[in-house]
């Protein structure tokens, strides 16, 4: 007999989590759709060129593909050495980003030329599951593209921060950075350029291994002690100093045009997120490196002193389009993670009741003639009631306690006579009071 | 360059297409909650051997595979002769009735004895692409467990009647048939018991190549010509009689008990759905077969002259359930086909206006200072209005056209007078009034 476990890392939703999903998503929906972004849906299956090279070597191992079918796959075990790139074109969407550079460069000409887009769909990675991480799991991401300007930086950290405040979460803050201060970080410490790649890497652990971990990972991967230090001293010096200093800090250190440059935006978009609900929340954070490898300019995360790891984080990509199109469209995102925020919120009990039950169920006795019941029933729900209805005409007893047990606040007694009086017995399973009532009066009360 | 179109029987959801989608599904979620069902999500992977041997033969050749990776990738690949069975153990869900079986033998004991749930999410069929059949495609599912009642069916029936009326469909039937039927006619027409399943694949082909085609079939098949036309006689010859004549006339062919249980189900579903939507819609189809394998009483499809194939199908699968847990499980559903169903909806036009704009664009001056616009944009989005932002100080003009091609019906001009002064100028795009406001009369005027 096969499992009936679904496969590692994935999990089955059953209703009250569903519930409990879609009270979140719906409230994250509605505020990306205050601020104007579009809802886009794309599908599971991609093609790997499409998805291969976007995230890092890492990525490409994490990616789901799709095993040829029939000749193809035939032909692919007849070669004299298989290898995996035979056997597979397609793969199972990764992120939402990609997805999004794709259908820009797809769909540009009839898109608007600032196109805000939300799209919240499930992505799988072939990761280790473990506590909190899931093979398939939801992305909530806001982005929009066309635009080099700061205003949608601020549009989609503002929407973020809206989103979770409107959650019940108040004590975030969003790291902030910027991939050119980064680099040019990495080159006032005398690193050289082709080291750039694994210096992010090890400075993106500074959460997880503490700065003695990153120095000693720094110096593995090639870099001498001196250039660590220097490097570590730039980004983790001002650890808990206020923006204003940390911007003071690095403008003295960095004389590099681009990295005025780079802080000018930090400053404007302090600035610029000032009067909003970003403002408050925004924490620079010259330590932040993100993982992936398409951002390129500033980047943020929303990290709390209430969890480990992240609720979500984007940042600029402004080439990502420009892999699939001979054109160049910038682009901003923002993704929240639609799992860690559940735990959370179930961890505070920030979830209100959320209504499943039916408000009522018709239970029928063993003469009753159930047409008629049916019919009703019908009405009832036509007349905008929720209504379940006893399947089987078992003893009262246990059609009342089943009633009670979904949590259905009234049942309607339906025996012979009922039927044919056309009056029925609504007991309200809290109080145990009945009335008997004729149709017209039955869905007044049960609308009341 | 990759290709930016999704892969072959795939679709982008663009932002009008997506509203479409949500508007039918929220409808068809809709009137099944009022009947009571209860929301269920499974994963988009499931383990193959849940989904191997449930859809027949071709339907294990439509399956989507999981391509192993890593270590099981490589052991596979190290083999003598690798075949496709060691290059995968996980496959793409393929319909949403096959998970619910195997959610039911999972959860059994924590779920409600009779567990009515709907479930609308996307499956993947291998198929060969065509207008209409594509390979990532949305079912509407719902389903109750726990019950041979009959009353299952009527509710499946009666729901899935009702999200077809609320939607605006009126020319519908719901071809009405039972696998035992079925049975007991290949039986009387001397059809050995081994060639039930070849002969109703035959039949199922009906309305595709009509009566000849059919006996043709079932003669390739190794059925004899008497027998072939006896079974065709049975199941066609009352084609146009009325429900009532159909039953009579089944009555006097069909001799075994077991058909005159049958005809009996068949009768007190008529009953049964007299008073309820499904009633005037339910025709009975003794040539309708449902290819699915795991069918075992009445089945059903909805049909209709307005459009060829069906809106969805579904029936009674007592035996489903049972090949994941030691326990049987009765259980009935019904299936409606998302795709179709928007299809014809777009081609009568009965979608209504769908609002996905925002309500107004705040347009910026090239001095406007930005901080207080972003404010303002959060402020007004606070009080439930939608607002987007042109990110760009570009001509007034051309931001006016840019809301105009969204659709948006009000611009907000804020230039830096405007900041300093806090009174915005509203334009009404499609009358070209203006009125300059403050943000108390904004909010109200935006409001109404």
């Amino acid at each position: 007999m096969p499992s009936t476990k679904p496969p590692s890392g994935m999990r089955d939703y059953l209703p009250e989590t569903v519930a409990k999903r879609r009270y979140v998503v719906a409230k994250i929906e509605s505020v990306f759709q205050h601020y104007g972004f579009l809802p886009l849906e794309t599908p599971a299956i991609e093609n790997l060129t499409t998805l291969l090279g976007k995230y890092g070597e890492e990525g490409d191992q994490l990616l789901f593909r799709l095993l040829h079918r029939g000749d193809k796959l035939s032909r692919a075990l007849e070669k004299e050495s298989t290898e995996a790139g035979d056997l597979a074109e397609l793969g199972l969407r990764y992120d939402l980003t990609v997805p999004l550079a794709r259908v820009v460069a797809q769909y540009g000409n009839s898109l608007p030329r600032f196109f805000k887009r939300y799209q919240i769909q499930p992505v799988w990675r072939a990761d280790r599951p473990a506590k909190g991480r899931f093979r398939e799991f939801y992305q909530c991401d806001v982005d929009l593209t066309g635009t080099t300007s700061l205003l949608a930086e601020a549009e989609v950290m503002n929407a973020v921060s809206d989103a979770l405040l409107d959650l019940g979460f108040t004590n975030f803050t969003i790291a902030l950075n910027h991939r050119v201060l980064l680099r040019t970080m990495i080159e006032a410490a005398a690193i050289a350029p082709n080291l750039e790649g694994p210096a992010l890497i090890a400075i993106d652990k500074l959460d997880k291994i503490g700065v003695d971990g990153v120095q000693e990972e720094l110096i593995q991967r090639g870099i001498v002690q001196e250039s660590a230090q220097r490097l570590l001293g730039m980004t983790t010096s001002t650890a808990l100093a206020d923006n204003g200093s940390i911007l003071e800090s690095l403008r003295g250190q960095l004389s590099q045009p681009e990295a005025q440059q780079a802080l000018d935006d930090l400053e404007t978009l302090l600035s610029l997120t000032s009067h909003a609900p970003a403002g408050s929340k925004i924490r620079l954070a010259p330590a932040l490196a993100r993982g992936l490898s398409y951002y390129t300019g500033p980047i943020f995360e929303v990290v709390s002193t209430d969890f480990s790891g992240s609720l979500g984080g984007g940042g600029r990509y402004d080439n990502l389009v420009g892999m699939f199109s001979n054109k160049q469209v910038p682009a901003v995102g923002f993704s929240l993670g639609l799992e860690r925020i559940l735990l959370l919120i179930e961890e505070r009990d920030l979830f209100p009741p959320l209504e499943l039950a039916a408000q009522v169920m018709l239970c029928i006795l063993s003469h009753t003639p159930l047409p008629p019941v049916v019919g009703l029933a019908s009405r009832l729900r036509q007349a905008g009631i929720t209504v379940d209805v006893y399947p089987e005409q078992s003893k009262l007893g246990r059609q009342i306690s089943a009633a009670d047990s979904l949590q259905i606040p009234y049942v309607l007694i339906i025996g012979p006579d009922e039927v044919k009086r056309q009056t029925y017995t609504l007991k309200n399973l809290a109080t145990g009071e009945q009335q008997t009532l004729a149709e017209d009066a039955l869905i007044a009360a049960l609308r009341s």
